[in-house]
């Protein structure tokens, strides 16, 4: 007799998020889900951990095969309890998080509590999956991200015990119609950097404030292997994530240098 | 005329912490110095960036060479309003971030938002130096980390010209007498994950609470050239940092399996 596959879902916008009802759906034909999502909005969360302050966990909802928890720490946290506190004694088959409102291409990856909690997971030795969807609508329509997310979970679960571990991906679906999606493209994280315009305004009290926006410039938009162009392309990106952040050119640029 | 250098300091230990004093006046003895740190402790803060409030900043310090404002933002929205706010006309020749209070070592840097604030930094083409000290104590003895640390940026200064760009150091100080520090390595990032233990309690009104604590797991604990080694045989390690966070070595293994 085989077992359902045991899948553990998170998210950073909130278990109320749609995108995260969705991945509960797509994750329920695969096996069973238990969830653990932030109990409030922790986009931008990054990899970022509650050290300071203690973390309360609610059950939202039970059902055979499927059980969800509200939890007030970050998505990293989201992880952490789940692998360290509630699947102590359980083999997890596959970490899903998402399917979040708003791309995480190119460095996102490195401002997303959605990848940050899909690359916690992967350090379990857990395959692992960040989906997002380019579109940041509240209401946004996610048939082509579940319609691409299901092949991949697919193809991941069938090919899980002949992968390396650590193993996260970074799934990114276009903003458009699933029918126009041009197919699925193995990229690498684009270069580029965010410049920031803050909003600068006086409060009702006459204090100065400042709120954070600005745009994403890309350095190589012409560069066919990477996800902003999949993306921008119609095709949904996939880039492998590893987490050795060792700059071996610079460390040769380096010697004599400091010493 | 030479101007004198231009030199930006943030942490995540907050403008009052022992570790963030003694950067400022490290970083005195090379040029002016402008600091945007964080208003409280935002230890654990990784890349995060505050998207969905407004951020309140005050000047908390003035002299002629010294300028310090606290930020209610997080270590990386420090970095990103000063070069997208402050210097927006100015050059600035150096980013500092710490000196922390603890170890950024390994996967540390993942987590830690003072080399979040340094790897921010580098992206605006400034020369970046995140520097810690293993001691999380608030009383500290910085004695070696500032022996080193100058050491360190007088070299960098002097390189910068011919260092490529982005630049980015993270460098950690054992806990030592200054006198026994054996040196500078350069290092890579050693591999290894944390694996936590929630202590799990019941609050004053009978709720169960989470908090987090752990404990690192080195797996090449052998390994000359990491950075945990160096701090084990008092060594600062020296790793230079970059960002492209895909996985090449996956990105073949999944040739084939999801297409």
């Amino acid at each position: 007799m085989t077992t359902k596959p045991l899948i553990f879902i998170t998210n950073d916008d909130s278990y109320l998020a749609k995108g995260f009802r969705h991945m509960v759906a797509l994750a329920s034909e695969f096996g069973r889900v238990v969830a653990i999502a932030p109990d409030r909005v922790q986009s931008g969360m990054s990899q970022a951990i509650t050290i300071n302050q203690p973390l309360f966990m609610r059950k939202v909802e039970e059902s055979a095969d499927v059980t969800i928890y509200a939890f007030s720490g970050t998505p990293v946290d989201c992880a952490k309890i789940a692998f360290d506190h509630i699947f102590v004694n359980e083999k997890v088959d596959l970490v899903l998080s998402g399917i979040n409102h708003g791309s995480n291409a190119a460095i996102n990856v490195m401002y997303s509590g959605t990848m940050g909690a899909a690359i916690e997971g992967s350090f379990y030795g857990v395959p692992s999956i960040g989906l997002s969807l380019d579109d940041h609508d509240a209401d946004a329509d996610f048939e082509g991200a579940v319609e691409y997310g299901r092949r991949i979970i697919s193809a991941v679960l069938a090919a899980a015990d002949r992968l390396p571990r650590p193993l996260c991906l970074n799934v990114n679906v276009p903003r458009c119609a699933a029918s126009d999606i041009q197919g699925i493209r193995l990229c690498r994280q684009t270069r580029g950097f965010w410049r920031e315009e803050f909003y600068h305004r006086e409060d009702p009290h006459g204090r100065d404030y400042f709120w954070l926006t600005g745009g994403f410039n890309n350095a190589e938009p012409e560069a066919e292997d990477s996800d902003e162009w999949a993306l921008a392309h119609r095709y949904v990106a996939v880039v492998p994530v590893q987490v050795d952040m060792t700059d071996y050119k610079m460390l040769r640029s380096l010697d004599g240098v400091i010493k």
